[in-house]
């Protein structure tokens, strides 16, 4: 069997670090006999939208539907196209054309990852966040009136539907149930967001009802993020609306010291679209055209894209291979966000040897 | 002149600590000769609501309208009133009816206390959280439809206007001008919540021309929770909206590791209407009734009043005292949280020593 693959690279650093993330899949692919195929597209990044006036072809959707998986480098370049035009043209599209309703992020201390958290080792920390990805704060509705005057009033609005509500904190219940600890965190803000977070909270407790061997909690977002740092080693699944989500799932990693490299899946659990699968890590301009990104944000999307196509053993295997290269600590090989000298091919390459 | 300050203490640990917050007060005043005048209100509690049905009397904007301030504990109880309903019908409400536009939260390693990030001293981290306090996120606009369907919508507008905008960021440009650094941080989320924040982060640079001396940045709420863990030297001033600031006010505290000690303050610039000073910490039904909640917080915030009322020196040598008895580390003193044994009275007395 044939797994399509589509590959969007993007900007800056999201097309240096592509490279590495095919080489590891291809390695990965050969030891496991798993049969991909790539397709490679341009759209989806700044410099296609400074060709043609819009991020994506019209047809994209055609285009794009019949793969298996999309793996994408990293979109977004705000000197050249402002950020909310780039995202709500690009990816922001494929999570909600593809429904794909669920964000999950691994937020796990690796071997060799200094944590900016005292004292705090590998094994300490290993949770994963996950997200609403299609409603919520991110919504298109609202406006401005009175503009350019001292009335001027904005107005956007929050949207939640029993439907969006539901199937995330179903999947983050289903999720809890295979980890050892079965634990669920609810992100909320019900007292002072006091429309749509309590009724957020009421899907909590009612979905909670048909998972009894769950244990359940739930924070305000803004201790939530406080007991990030103070207690990260009481989170096991957190699930948060679209923002919240957002929020956690940039602040897990950074408590981990794994935001550079951390991965990120754009899930359809069911199947009917494409997944996308993209590291947590920008374009990062400032240091695009270097070789000197690091790759691993990538490799570890590749490794759950392989999780998500059936193959949790090869994907394992990247995860194992990536933890090996990092404990090695080889500074000739190792890029220098994690203290060494090398370039995004040598660590790249060597990842792509261990496995 | 008479400094008329009206007292709520509210639920739980805020009736505990806010004795101790007078008896610091009442030092101070003595030291440095300031005439204060408390008067105490039971209202504002969840034990009141349970009483008469709601958290306020009808009259207490006129009862509490004429004092120079108010001095808060901490309210809310979710097994007697659920939260929204407790904060919305109290603290909410004063803010609002109140105009007190600006919540204000010093975020500085404190000597003696742990910080939860390695390597952090005393000197390493002092910054201020500016935020909204009004509008924005925590607005009671929205409803729901299609109830108790699989239709079931839920929505509420975030709303912001030009003038809610645009006078929290001058409090900020000032602020930032007072301080050494002269450096601001505007908290954004314009790539994905399309409307409002665009509209916030071009109200920045409108009003960042007319502090042409004022270093300006701006970041992802996302990306900055995580530099607040990774980078918590680069902040100087940081600038939020209603939900971004009350995110970052707690998230800063924890890295200073004094999320239970820090202090705020509802701020009215104008001083139309009084001004409202409490602890960051909430009332903590877990450990209430004890005798061992930390009164830092509720004593620092006594300190901001007085700087608002003009005290600047005398609010400074409160915040010197608490450093001083913080820095001597008297177990006997401390409460558990700090690493001591002692009650929240021991260390009020402590404190009020100092002075
Ligand atoms: C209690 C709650 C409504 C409040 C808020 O979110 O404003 C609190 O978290 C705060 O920051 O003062
Ligand atoms: C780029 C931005 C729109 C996006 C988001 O907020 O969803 C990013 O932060 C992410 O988390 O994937």
């Amino acid at each position: 069997m044939t797994h399509r693959i589509a590959i969007i690279a993007g900007d800056g650093i999201g097309t240096e670090v592509m490279p590495e993330g095919i080489r590891a899949l291809e390695a990965t692919a050969k030891r496991f006999n798993i049969d991909l195929e790539f397709a490679t597209f341009e759209f989806g990044s700044c410099d296609y939208y400074l060709e043609h006036g819009k991020m994506l072809p019209d047809d994209w959707f055609e285009q794009l539907k019949g793969f298996d998986a999309l793996f994408y480098g990293a979109v977004g370049w705000p000197d050249k196209v402002p950020d909310h035009i780039s995202l709500w043209g690009s990816l922001l599209q494929f999570r909600r054309r593809f429904d794909q309703y669920i964000n999950l992020r691994p937020c796990k201390l690796m071997p060799g990852i200094k944590s900016p958290l005292a004292g705090r080792k590998p094994g300490d920390i290993d949770f994963y966040v996950v997200r609403e990805n299609t409603e919520g704060e991110y919504s298109s509705v609202g406006g401005k009136m009175f503009e350019g005057t001292d009335r001027e009033v904005v107005i956007q609005d929050t949207v939640m539907t029993r439907t969006g509500v539901d199937r995330v904190l179903k999947y983050a219940f289903e999720l809890a149930q295979t980890r050892p600890r079965k634990k669920l965190t609810s992100a909320t803000k019900s007292n002072g967001i006091s429309i749509t977070m309590p009724y957020w909270d009421e899907r909590v407790v009612e979905m909670a009802k048909g998972y009894p061997e769950i244990a359940v909690d739930k924070f305000h977002i803004d201790i939530l993020t406080a007991n990030f740092v103070l207690h990260p080693d009481w989170f096991d699944v957190v699930v948060g609306s679209n923002l919240f989500g957002d929020i956690l799932s940039d602040l897990g990693p950074a408590c981990t010291g794994t935001i550079g490299i951390a991965p990120s899946a754009n899930i359809n659990p069911e199947g009917n679209f494409p997944s996308l699968f993209e590291p947590v890590h920008g374009s990062a301009p400032d240091i695009a055209g270097k070789g000197i990104a690091n790759p691993i944000g990538q490799i570890w999307s590749g490794a759950m894209m392989l999780e998500h196509l059936g193959y949790k053993e090869a994907g394992d295997a990247m995860v194992t291979a990536i933890e090996e290269v990092l404990s090695e600590g080889d500074a000739t090989v190792l890029t220098r966000d994690v203290g060494g000298e090398g370039t995004t091919a040598s660590l790249g390459k060597a990842i792509a040897n261990a496995i």
